[in-house]
């Protein structure tokens, strides 16, 4: 059947979106990847991987776990084997594995076990590690959940007692809840682990420590003696993280040399005595900051990339209207789509720039931890826990957001979107949950606020909890709907609401008999006011990078357009907390929500423009929704016909269990 | 190494729970099920399904997708065999179909293409077909939406031009995006399909009409000439939706008999006259109506087993507190883990008592009908779409919120909610996309309002507006707390609320010179008031059903406070819109949230006894986490054993991708 399948209504709308953009889209490129250098370099590696065939990854969704791992193991293999033959710098490395796209035990040899001996290893530790970590002549993992732990770590049972007969550490997993479960990478492929454990010693127990142990051969990746180690089980999504070994790990009694306990901050001697090193333990916390500021810096990558799918295939697919031989309305124009859609194109960008600020966060605090000023941390410990919460859990929502707006093809993995969301939602559990995150951002709160009380001016991105009398107290001003269309305007409404929730909160607290108790009652408040706190530093952060310069004509003005969809999308979502906290009236809420339904119409246009300049290339982006050229039919049709289901017409079981259905023969056929 | 897997903590923590519950559970039972006999019913087929190894499920997201296919058509197979054999009633073999749990082509067999020729072919033509399909002779599916026609029925592409010479339509695909994609059933197991084309005769096309067409030889299952058919490929989850063969279909000009059109809305003579019946097309709104009445059933059931399986693990996990030899804090003691856990808790018994309510609406639309009184049908109409709608929708969040709520262990598919939310999310898109449906009570909610202005009364759950006056006028008068425990004051403030959204709506619409252009302008909003228009509705039956007797002791107590937790979460969570609409002063929101509080710790007691009254079993369950028995470690650490990665210690991959990069021979060993 002669079948046409050059199809040219989708690349056609593309095309013609592309010509209606208004601003320097190749200039936006660079805004949106922090500079021509890392520009540059992101599209040396993305050029790397895309042409490389061991790096397909679309069919992962077909493949059974074995498979899944096998074809993991190997790219994870090549891709180290392009590193050194390249000698890619520490940096491409990462974004090559980044670009891979596929979780495996690398992501945490790298970014993890290597980071916890840099943290936590004295230098003599360091020298006999790091250099077998960095070849990958060990690798490694972060053994720290356990079946029965995760975010309590203090509670962690496993033990390592100290035998000063032997001068060694006896690693032991006393219950069946003291399991280690869940790390990445171990299941399958290190050969060693950061186990976090009970130092006891000396019969007295000391707590948590961290220990380096082999538990695989060198020689035939064998466990060791002792050592029980498999893999946790299937998870979410069908490729999703399932090309990751999370591995369980139980010790029998399984000594280790006293050398592999982590001694930067405490050591023990071979007499059995416990010594704190007085370093200081804040000295780590630049490596969480690192940490979370790339996390931060991904949220807005996997964010821009599901919304460049939805955006893209919104722009390709009709529905409805037209009429008299007119083609079917674009989705993207119907105000309902772009209202879910526009506010997390926007909320990518807004993203991207908090992260890039966190950047020069984290060069700011090592800075002064390197002359013991820590007088800075316990903001920066807040704003950076909040961030991530905040990021990774709009991000996951996003997804399955951007996913629906594709409508019924969305949940096709060719759609490129379900994997995503299986892949990425761990993120809000990983590096800290994200709900137990907020809390400790609602504690800092408490304490700036208590502290505010006692004089004390509060730093960094809560200075303006400095100023709650004047913030509880002035309410906006907006008359006339333009006057919202002002950055003094919009983040004294966001201080306004934080501090005002916070204020409440910190109000019910001091009324309180027992303080913890009242938290515990309060908790969604808190919860809420945290959230307000972020909120306005990603909105500040967003105000303050429109203070820069931009390259390019037209993308200074769309990227504010950006910030008030961002911003006032925001306050119509939380308007609750605007009204009840008096700071708005409901006419001035009902002027922002025109402002907003205004800004959409000067998005429009831009919108394809705007996802084209994240520069995702249709490898990342395994997407045949999202495809560049907008040629999605005739791809879908295709790719059905690659599927285990059509090797045959007739399919298997149709003899055993279609055909004794249809001659009414299931009453003998089915023996079994 | 001897592993004492016999945990007790978890067993003895459900026991706990089990003795404090303060009320019936068994009573309890009844209520949920909407009846004795509906009780025993569902504990006949449970039991059925819960001992037949045949219907073994957890092992799903372990196989490809060939074997699920495969084992699927084993288990409808079995399952029919079953129905013959204990000659089971219709609704019993429904229900079988249902605890299954595995979505197959009898869904679509038994669920829509059945259905459809009752409701659309001649008495001469379902004495014709329905004998073979109840036999199963045939295997029918529904063949409505095409690749690029969903939502817009009127715009689907396939023709079925009739040739009187032969006295058959010829069915033709003539477009790619003709190509008929998603029907269930229609990939891998259909004989027949019914077939929603454009009627074309004498030159003219009068429009979509349904036609059944044989797709597929009796005698050996091959697709017959002309018909190319497929499935479409993978979709969310592992093992989710994947055991259905969702379809493609096209036609080369395939022919069909005349008489295979469905002629009892309109038929075609032998020579290629079209005629309509003057059968009242309303006569198939009865169908629906009862569709979705098992749709939003159902939704209550999917939402009842994942607030069972979050609320028994929330009741096991313990996390922080304890202390001094003291069991760390049960997670369900925690606020934060009750304010988002309880309201879902509460939702699971407000979806299934507005689903019972809606069998009633059935029957009485059903006598209605039976004597051509279509008076209540726009009303009706507009009140099942946006339950189906808000319920679906629900649910689906829920179901994730629900696997959030279980930690990292939420994760793992042996927890059973990731492929519960896979399998379940299609059910905002199917039988009416979930945001198109609020859009149509929007219209419905706009055009009563303009007949309340001509002095019409609107009817059902509409007539509330027949009182927009009093209700845009009289704000709330609560001053105290408790007051907010009244049934009345609660339902008003929904009314209240519905009203003045609507009524803001339709002032909007009315100022506009282009009425339709200013309903997609403001489809946010007419969204948002057709959300509040369906939650009253809930709120208001679950209100009715608390007038009603319930058997056994403390049932009715608990009832009561799920109702205000159910109502006040709502009011909580929109507060923006009671604020913004000044029915409600931040006061009395304030106060309402203090009771929501209240009757959290009145849940908290009961919460186990609650989900234990949905009356699932472990096999329904899935789940290690919700295991009845508590004694979810002990089966975790089992059940990794069993998956395939674990098969061997030393992974397949091992020699060919970890051994060259710890021996550090990339390099020669990667020559492909």
């Amino acid at each position: 059947m002669a079948l046409d399948l050059t199809e040219s209504m989708g690349p056609n709308s593309l095309r013609e979106e592309r010509s209606k953009v208004e601003f320097d889209v190749e200039a936006m490129k660079v805004v949106w990847a922090g500079g021509i250098e890392h520009k540059n370099m992101a599209d040396k590696i993305r050029a790397i991987v895309t042409n490389d065939p061991v790096f397909e990854k679309v069919s992962r969704p077909q493949q059974d776990r074995k498979t899944l791992l096998k074809n993991s193991l190997k790219k994870a293999a090549h891709a180290w084997k392009i590193i050194q033959e390249k000698k890619l710098t520490e940096q491409e490395a990462r974004l090559l594995r980044y670009y891979i796209d596929e979780p495996n035990y690398t992501d945490l040899h790298w970014g993890m076990f290597i980071p916890a001996i840099k943290g936590q290893a004295t230098e003599e530790q360091q020298k006999k590690w790091l250099p077998l970590a960095y070849r990958m002549s060990i690798i490694g993992c972060y053994a720290q959940t356990e079946l029965g732990h995760g975010s309590n770590v203090q509670g962690l049972e496993t033990e390592a007692v100290f035998d000063p007969s032997t001068d060694e550490f006896v690693m032991h997993s006393p219950t069946l809840t003291s399991t280690k479960w869940w790390p990445g990478g171990l299941g399958k492929a290190s050969t060693h682990a950061m186990v976090y454990a009970r130092l006891i010693t000396d019969g007295k127990d000391y707590g948590v420590h961290a220990f380096i142990a082999q538990i695989r051969s060198l020689e035939d990746h064998e466990p060791l003696p002792g050592v029980t180690v498999g893999d946790i089980g299937v998870k979410f999504g069908n490729g999703g993280y399932n090309t990751m070994d999370n591995g369980l790990l139980r010790f029998d009694h399984v000594r280790i040399p006293r050398e592999n306990l982590l001694m930067r901050l405490a050591s023990v001697t071979k007499e059995g005595k416990y010594i704190k090193s007085g370093y200081p333990k804040q000295i780590g916390y630049g490596a969480m900051v690192s940490v979370r500021s790339y996390i931060v810096k991904d949220a807005s990558d996997i964010l821009s990339r599901a919304v460049t799918i939805a955006t893209r295939y919104s722009a390709v697919r009709r529905q409805f209207g037209g009429g008299e031989g007119n083609p079917e309305t674009q989705v993207i124009d119907y105000k309902s789509q772009q209202s879910r859609l526009f506010p997390m194109l926007a909320s990518a960008y807004a993203f991207r720039f908090v992260g890039e600020w966190m950047g020069h966060l984290y060069d700011d605090v090592m800075a002064r931890l390197s002359v013991n000023d820590f007088s800075t941390l316990p903001e920066v410990h807040a704003c950076t826990a909040g961030l991530k919460s905040l990021t990774t859990s709009y991000t996951s929502k996003s997804i399955e957001e951007c996913r629906m707006l594709c409508g019924g093809h969305g949940y096709l993995c060719d759609s490129g979107l379900p994997e995503l969301y299986a892949a990425y939602v761990p993120a809000c559990t990983y590096e800290g949950d994200n709900v137990i995150l907020l809390f400790q951002v609602a504690r800092f709160l408490m304490k700036s606020l208590s502290q505010v009380g006692m004089g004390k001016k509060p730093t960094g991105e809560a200075a303006y909890l400095g100023n709650i009398q004047g913030l509880a107290t002035k309410n906006c001003g907006i008359k006339q709907g333009g006057e919202w269309m002002n950055y003094e305007a919009v983040v004294e409404a966001f201080q306004a609401r934080a501090a005002r929730l916070s204020g409440a909160c910190a109000l019910k607290l001091n009324k309180a008999p027992d303080v913890e108790a009242a938290f515990e009652e309060y908790s969604t408040d808190l919860a809420d006011a945290a959230q307000a706190h972020c909120q306005l530093i990603i909105v500040d952060k967003f105000a303050e990078k429109m203070k820069s310069a931009f390259p390019g004509q037209g993308t200074r003005q769309i990227l504010e357009v950006l910030f008030f969809v961002y911003s006032l999308d925001l306050i119509n979502k939380h308007a609750a907390e605007f009204l009840s906290t008096g700071y708005l009236t409901s006419k001035q809420l009902s002027l922002a929500k025109d402002q907003l339904r205004s800004c959409f119409r000067k998005v429009r246009p831009n919108a394809v423009g705007l996802v084209d300049a994240f520069g995702h290339t249709d490898h990342y982006l395994g997407s045949i929704l999202g495809r560049y050229d907008g040629d999605v039919y005739p791809n879908l049709y295709k790719a059905a016909w690659n599927n285990a289901l059509n090797e045959s017409t007739v399919t298997e079981g149709y003899e055993a269990y279609i055909r004794p259905v249809i001659k009414n023969q299931t009453q003998n056929s089915h023996r079994r």
